[in-house]
């Protein structure tokens, strides 16, 4: 089913406009953001060796322009993103709204259009943001982490090991907060769409409501309303809070373990304060790449939530295709409304059923376009 | 009008229940943080002069419970802080909707009830997030400014100077800015509660589409409405990219000057390779506070559009109050309605001039409670 959402998005990604424009600005982005830290260090060292005034005003500059022209990408990189999710949301928006239209008439009836606009929105929004934010750093930061796992069994096997049980803890934590996270963002979304829904139809009612006078009356119920949608929202409220702090929890009980653990290999001469310095770096740096996934997995249940409810209202679109049936004995219309376009409806409600052979009989005055239906 | 926005929520905020445990949490969560990188250093220097194993184990045991502890505290101010949201949401909500009502009829009946309740939801939330989010960090923040700002000074003099170049760019930022920015928010949210309401209005018609079949020119309507928001969106966009990009282009330029500046001072023998690390840091804290002002002061734009809206549904809410005039030669009444509670008008839009010491006719059926009215 997650599957199922990205490759629908990200195939809807590259029919926007400019969406490959927007990969490459994002890996450039992603190259120069990597490339500062480096020639920051760069610096100093070239301070070391190079006495000549003239270099150093160079070197600044360039460090300088470097900076300007990653702002200049920023800018364009951010108006992009900006421009594809847009057109992602209303494309997801309009393939929602006409699946729904093409489905079944009771589905459509019962709910109310404010509600049925602030879903399709809500929800579009979310899968679209979801997916172009993350669809290219996911694989990146999985590189990174990578690196660093190098890196620390380079520094001593023991340190691969702690983060490998760390990344463990964290596999759990996802396995645990899945259906939380999943149900009470359904959970959520539903309440809010609910929620304007119940105000729209109270704001509906103004006119009465200026004529009866009541005001008050009309304060509690949307009093009622918000009150209902409490519980609901604080659910999804602590479940969320809990998944990020349970980040928090984590990383604080490893850090505890690393600090013993290289507190005793500094104590028995096995390692060096610099080592111990470099290797609570890369920790640091491997637990925030943890926490963009913690952030990550988080979105992706909220995501999926949004994607279930969009292909809940587009689910029973009718075919347009036709069907060929060999021998008819009787055929059985229920319900059915007829009218010319913009006319008032000359039929509405009716049902008839007609028998091979039999006359069928219409109700209906002599105006009343028989013939023609 | 902006400081009347922080007057009348932050008083809003004190009245939502647990808003004082809030203030306590955020301030213990801080300071909490700010405790963290000491603590890490000084366990190097713990391990350089203590040679005691069991010490070791107690210390890491002391840095990890406050971690611990600082994650629940996290998870208790998370969840606060969504209550506290949601609440002062609801409450904003709630007195727009109500003074809405009480306001002029024509302003109400005008307006769609779908975007009427997209623009309160849409707006109420956006002014709670942003001065839940930030009312007590823009003090705390200014007291860190002020500090890495002595910081620099007792390093180099020039360091202050150069420093205070930059605040002065990102001031001269904010003023080009500040119009483009509320404009063009406001702008945007009046186009997505349009947006709202317009595809509202088209998903309410879904019984004449489905009997016209009208599907085609239903999705060609709801691509009409997209197209019409995409140059709005778009150009909130640019606005809004335009300001973080800034924020890049100013701190590039600032670090190119601040790289020469310094690279100077260590070839004249006046500054050390360390000192210029740490005035480097403290340069780059510094920007990163600037860049939070920058953002603050973008999402204060967006607030106070949102605020303006608020109002502006607000606008000419009835007194509840009684008038007292000592003589009146004639009272006229136009468009009045009248009906018992819940049963069909008796009167509507009906206007009536009464004279002093003159008969009042008055038009309807012997039955239409005329006496009573």
């Amino acid at each position: 089913m997650g599957a199922g959402m990205f490759k629908k998005t990200v195939n809807e990604l590259f029919r926007c406009k400019g969406s490959r424009l927007f990969v490459i600005l994002m890996s450039v982005n992603y190259a120069l953001s990597c490339v500062m830290p480096a020639l920051n260090g760069g610096f100093v060292d070239f301070l070391v060796t190079n006495r000549d005034p003239s270099r150093v005003v160079w070197f600044a500059a360039f460090v300088a322009s470097i900076g300007i022209s990653a702002s200049f990408m920023s800018y364009a990189m951010g108006v992009n993103v900006s421009r594809v999710i847009l057109e992602m949301t209303t494309r997801l928006m309009g393939a929602t709204c006409e699946s729904f239209e093409r489905g079944p008439l009771e589905k459509g009836e019962q709910a109310d259009s404010s509600y049925t606009t602030q879903r399709v929105y809500a929800d579009s929004n979310a899968v679209s943001s979801f997916v172009v934010n993350n669809f290219l750093t996911i694989g990146l930061n999985i590189v990174l982490i990578v690196f660093i796992f190098i890196i620390l069994f380079s520094i001593n096997p023991v340190f691969l090991a702690l983060s490998t049980c760390s990344l463990g803890a964290y596999f759990i934590l996802f396995r645990v907060l899945k259906k939380p996270l999943y149900n009470s963002s359904l959970a959520n979304k539903e309440g809010l769409s609910k929620l304007f829904a119940s105000v729209s139809g109270e704001l509906s009612q103004l006119f009465d409501i200026k004529c009866d006078g009541a005001y008050d009356q009309s304060a509690r119920t949307l009093k009622g309303i918000f009150e209902g949608y409490y519980p609901i929202y604080m659910k999804a409220s602590r479940v969320s809070n809990l998944a990020t702090s349970s980040d928090g929890l984590i990383s604080s009980v490893f850090r505890g373990a690393l600090l013993v653990i290289s507190g005793m290999e500094i104590l028995n001469g096995r390692m060096s304060i610099g080592e111990f310095t470099m290797v609570n770096s890369y920790y640091s740096m491997a637990f925030g790449y943890f926490k963009y996934y913690l952030n990550y997995f988080k979105s992706y249940q909220d995501a999926r939530a949004s994607f279930d409810r969009l292909e809940a209202l587009s689910e029973g679109a009718e075919d347009r295709g036709t069907i060929s049936v060999g021998h008819v004995e009787s055929i059985s219309l229920s319900n059915i409304a007829y009218r010319y376009a913009g006319k008032p409806y000359l039929y509405r409600d009716l049902s008839v059923e007609v028998e091979r052979g039999k006359p069928m009989p219409l109700p209906g005055r002599t105006d009343a376009a028989k013939a023609r239906f």
